[in-house]
């Protein structure tokens, strides 16, 4: 998180230097891994899909039993004030709730909120261009609903991908695909339906504006996906607020379709491009 | 962690008093819950069964691919410097290593090693008395093997278990019991033999003595347990470095066995309690 110039972060009503931002060694994330966080865009200066991501971090917040201290317009009007002090127009924001100062280690305390922006790097034309691989690992989230901050298995995971030449992994659980780590993932069947899978995923933000976007053209469907649905779809994708849309052209050293960036894939792409331009307008 | 007097923790080579002991907010705990701990109890000074939780803390640390900056005596040592300089003798310890300060909030970096005292407090005489009642849920701990900070499921069932005034949440998964968040289970089958989990748990080192002191009067089995053995079980306990051994007296509001502490378990709480204090002399 290294830049050009001072950027400020927020923890608990104070606007602080991002490297004069610590928690205490008591807070619950280090005792107990116990957090949930949400991460947006801005571009051009906007809060892209703010109310969004504003619902699901209360959301997440309220199924951990973690209080948010503040309404989502306050929360919005720090989150305007933090990004307008730290003047990067095109940045990501992230904000953690965590379990607080606990005073035995073990039961949640008042939480800490910290609100950060970090520099952000999508994804280039040429990785558009060409696609990535993947491949696929038996997993299920815990408590999948809830954007929490354990990343355990996908963290653990990174050197098994890399050494596979791979970009990410795919989970899935009793023969059904949820999703990556950090991303949704999606399907065009060979009639050009696009499915996502149904149960057991986060509802990215950037997965319900791609199934809005893909409604208006093509059949959609939220569904059951086995790894049998991809073996023979005609294209596949990953979603997530810094991939937007990156089409997944080999799995588990399978080519997916004709092995190439599919058309409904690059469609979709231009779509979802066309509507974040229409909101920083 | 409150003290009458000023505590010290150590952190990444140094001694620091505990209450100024920080992470950045970039630490890959608080951004991913990613690390690993262990604990262990100090009494009348002396670091109990150290060798036994540093071999696990090593262990954890190594299938969670977190190096330890030092080897296992030199991080010996500096326990051993770090309670003489508390000079608290009966106290618990526990040692944290975190995914450390990530660039990009997900790739892991140098760890950063925690280490900190603080007050411990065992059951109390009426407590053993009296037994527990505990509560049973489906799950299973991910990468179960390592002693991870991920306590996302216990602490949010910590609501419910005061709700049903309980005083812990037994997990099981596919029919098979698996142990507490913090503990382990066992039980003794109605011809005295003492049974604990064998899969999916967390080895303990209370479990472990606790086996090898029942081996010395009783059938030992560590096997799949399920919930019909629990209802036709005699007695049954659990064990941890806090708790010694707990008597458990009811299930999910049925009693175990007699519904009153059982005189296996008595017995060998009393043959721990005297193991612990030969190692103190």
């Amino acid at each position: 998180m290294s830049s050009n110039h001072r950027l400020y972060a927020y923890l608990n009503d104070e606007f602080l230097p991002l490297e004069s931002t610590y928690l205490h060694v008591s807070d619950l994330s280090i005792q107990r891994g116990y957090g949930i966080f949400d991460f947006f865009k801005v571009q051009g200066g906007h809060l892209m899909f703010v109310d969004d991501y504003l619902n699901r971090f209360f959301s997440s917040a309220l199924l951990m039993g973690l209080p948010v201290p503040y309404s989502e317009q306050e929360l919005k009007d720090i989150l305007v004030r933090l990004v307008q002090m730290n003047g990067i127009p095109d940045a990501g924001v992230k904000m953690i709730l965590t379990g607080g100062y606990s005073e035995n280690g073990y039961d949640p305390a008042a939480p800490n909120l910290i609100l950060l922006q970090q520099p952000l790097t999508l994804p280039s034309e040429a990785q558009v261009a060409t696609g990535i691989k993947i491949i696929t690992h038996e997993y299920v989230r815990e408590l999948a609903a809830a954007k929490t901050i354990n990343y355990l298995v996908g963290i653990k995971l990174i050197q098994q991908v890399k050494a596979k030449g791979a970009h990410d992994v795919l989970y899935h659980h009793n023969g059904l695909v949820t999703e990556f780590p950090r991303s949704n993932f999606f399907l065009v069947r060979q009639d050009d339906t696009v499915v996502t899978p149904a149960r057991e995923v986060l509802k990215g933000i950037t997965r319900k504006n791609v199934l809005e976007l893909a409604a208006k053209k093509y059949q959609v469907v939220e569904a059951d996906v086995t790894l049998e649905d991809i073996a023979t779809a005609k294209e596949a994708f990953m979603t997530s607020t810094t991939k937007r849309i990156l089409p997944i052209i080999e799995i588990d050293g399978k080519p997916v379709g004709k092995g190439a960036p599919g058309a409904v894939t690059l469609d979709l792409l231009q779509d979802l491009v066309e509507l974040e331009n229409r909101q920083v307008v």
